[in-house]
């Protein structure tokens, strides 16, 4: 397998960062990440638009423009053959040498072979517990996962699937999902902040204003409990149904038919961007 | 310069690690940091407790007990053959094939000249400003600072010269340092919670008891703004005093008695240290 690192390709096992680097000494760093189908890279730009944004938040300069970036994801995805694949592109705070004040970046793109967390399928959907948290500068997708993987073994020991971050009675996201609840009066809302703005999350709310009404608003822990619906996205995820929260049954405790049908319609939508190309 | 990781002596330039580490991928790793005087590792066995705690509330597993530890600590130092220096031993949640679980960690060692942040100089003290926040998991050394790199050039922007974490009215730490507070009626305060134990804090509370009160319990920043005297303390800053924060004068705005008796004392203390030996 190949990798990208600051300006050649090189072997996987080649792909390494000296102890130096801020991601290692102080956790610093940005990345995205996207899924590619047929050998095309799924809303690219999208997400290269949002690497573009996390990077500047936390003033770390990307060292080549999204055409650049783009010819570099090309040449990989024909180096390395794989058809369905996961592309990650992390940008780091570079080698520090006070250990403390970034500098310039070093630039990993690596692509591996795709595991989507799970199908969908009607008859499964996630049970979830929450956590009083919100994440750090929300809507940059920094390197930054302490919660989410300290939190695993919570989950593990209360046999959910996830954990949905709450703060003061609200939602916000899950550590690597956006949620959406589906009113009892066919709303769709989802937390219009204290999120990263997932790219599947945007989609979905491009599609659902065909459907139902749609409202990006500060979301209740209530407004869970009591919805028709609740699903999840993410880009390894589409969208998946919640079924429990904190063992409460979440509407019918199965798969409503809103999620079933923006899950139809974001399905469409990757073939319609496949079929275009890029 | 001579490096450890995992089992080995390497050269710095070869101390390395996979971008498929957990530091990298999720930001999820420990450390603890020492400083070594006359060749001797000043308070290594409170720092390795610590770094096992760390490590133990992230679930990554020590390769090694602390008189192992102590023993590549000891060839390092001859090896390098630095006198006074900084020692880091970095824990990471190792080489995870799926990004997000932790696994066989990677430990690794690194030794350098060490800058003290500033040599105490009562004529010189820090300038804070405050942002509302306090770290996650706060007992664990943890890699992640991602808000206090981060803040560094609202720091700048400031003119300040570091941040005071404040959440509800309460202070916790600075990014890298602990706080005290010095009251009009000769108390000593710190934040019982919400910080990182300093191992220079913990020696500041032992010593001040024989000097005046200490309490350890939640310390408004109130306290601070009416404080005669507040200092921070930190392995690479002893104890240094605070002349402002938010521009608001502290005390007589300069150094006061508490704090350079207590600075004085805790010297004594590194000196009784390394006259022992190891």
């Amino acid at each position: 397998m190949w990798a990208f690192i600051n300006n050649q390709f090189v072997t996987v096992d080649q792909a390494v960062l000296p102890v130096s680097d801020l991601s290692i000494q102080r956790g610093y760093g940005v990345f995205d990440f996207f899924r590619t189908a047929e050998h095309v890279p799924l809303f690219i730009d999208h997400h290269l638009d949002r690497l573009r944004h996390s990077a500047s938040v936390l003033r770390l300069q990307l060292p080549y423009n999204n055409v650049e970036l783009k010819n570099i994801v090309r040449e990989l995805i024909r180096k390395n053959s794989l058809s369905s694949s996961g592309i990650r592109i992390t940008v780091t705070g570079g080698n520090a040498i006070d250990t403390y004040t970034p500098t310039t970046p070093n630039l990993i793109i690596t692509q591996s072979t795709l595991t989507m967390d799970a199908a969908f399928d009607p008859s499964k959907g996630l049970h979830l517990i929450t956590e009083e948290y919100v994440r750090e500068l929300p809507t940059v997708k920094s390197i930054n996962y302490l919660m989410g993987v300290y939190l695993q073994q919570k989950v593990k020991d209360s046999g959910a699937s996830d954990v949905l971050y709450v703060k003061n009675g609200f939602i916000s996201e899950l550590p690597r999902s956006n949620v959406f609840v589906v009113t009892t009066d066919n709303k769709l809302l989802t937390a219009n902040e204290h999120v990263l703005y997932g790219i599947t999350r945007n989609h979905i709310l491009q599609i659902a204003t065909s459907v139902l009404e749609v409202k990006e608003q500060p979301v209740s822990l209530t407004d869970v409990l009591n919805a028709k619906e609740v699903f999840v996205s993410s880009t390894t995820k589409r969208l998946l149904p919640v079924f429990s929260v904190n063992g409460n049954k979440v509407g019918n405790g199965n798969t409503g038919t809103v999620t079933t049908d923006l899950y139809q319609r974001f399905l469409e939508m990757e073939h319609q961007f496949i079929k275009k190309g890029w």
